[in-house]
């Protein structure tokens, strides 16, 4: 990685930190050099406009998520175990990746009524990501451990709304029973569909 | 209801939309006396601070919920049938009463890292939410629908993500799907629990 590129991820780094707290509308060129302490023109030689750098650190988060969450999980073997490791890395990254939780949750609700090119973008993810969700659980059905009927992209929905529930009661309400309920529900989620 | 309190009540259902489709933190005094054609003097006169209005309409949000939701969801008959009412009010409420879906919703996005009077109300009014939804299907366990065993906060903190999840899924992604995948997991829930 040039110089120049490992400034950037560093920059897009705390711009992510910076979006996870106070969401992407109020990241801004300005409050980034604030945190950054480089000078607003050099930041803005980057990122051009704020969409751009909004757009820029939704990009960014994709890729983080991808190395910390989707990546590892394909390397565990097909099936329940795989749908197992997925959720536990979900599960880490909405605790510990950044300061105010899954970015994509924040973003999610920040965007859905409100058009333009953040929530196109926001929205291909977060179908790509279903998408993913329900690839891995169809290795479940393909090892026969899964039932043959199981509709996986209906247990992707469910474990999204499960993952969006843990955020709330984690976070707004900091239930410190957020973690064992979220398990118990996967748990329940996985033993319906059993062969 | 005098005409004052009538005036008022009008604001706050106009304060309500406003804050459902772009949040509280954007509810302002100016913005709303644009929407009203009520002078700024006028409704400062009404509501002192920006936070006093952000606290007023949260708390007339709460008083439409329950005419809505709650209070008429008691009128049904204890049971599988009261908690299915209850469902079926929350999803009329969450699709229909605003513009921006579950003001809820909103809220609890906007203000789970941000301290203060209005994230203190919001956990209140989400744990007594949440502590609602446990006693209507207590009334499933009493009435021996329900297994004995069955830990109905579990069942509230499942029904909450699902919520989200249909916020999800309905508002950020537009599926056409996500209504019938909403009550595919409602009627896995109550399955799973039946005696």
């Amino acid at each position: 990685m040039s110089k120049g590129d490992e400034t950037k991820v560093a920059i897009l780094d705390e711009a992510l930190q910076i979006a996870s707290r106070v969401g992407f509308n109020a990241l801004s060129i300005g409050g980034l050099a604030e945190r950054t302490e480089m000078s607003k023109g050099g930041l803005f030689a980057h990122f051009r406009s704020k969409e751009a750098l909004q757009l820029q650190t939704l990009e960014h988060s994709r890729t983080r998520f991808i190395d910390q969450v989707i990546r590892p999980t394909l390397n565990a073997p097909r099936g329940v175990r795989r749908l197992r490791e997925l959720f536990a890395r979900w599960l880490d990254w909405e605790t510990s990746a950044l300061d105010g939780g899954c970015i994509f949750i924040t973003a999610s609700a920040e965007y859905d009524s409100q058009p333009g090119a953040m929530r196109d973008a926001l929205v291909r993810n977060q179908e790509d990501w279903l998408d993913t969700i329900a690839t891995v659980a169809d290795t479940a059905v393909a090892e026969g451990e899964f039932r043959p009927d199981v509709d996986t992209r209906q247990l992707a929905f469910e474990l999204h709304g499960l993952m969006l529930g843990f955020h709330h009661s984690g976070r707004l309400l900091e239930d410190p029973l957020a973690l064992d309920r979220t398990r118990t529900a996967f748990e329940s989620m996985l033993d319906a569909r059993l062969a």
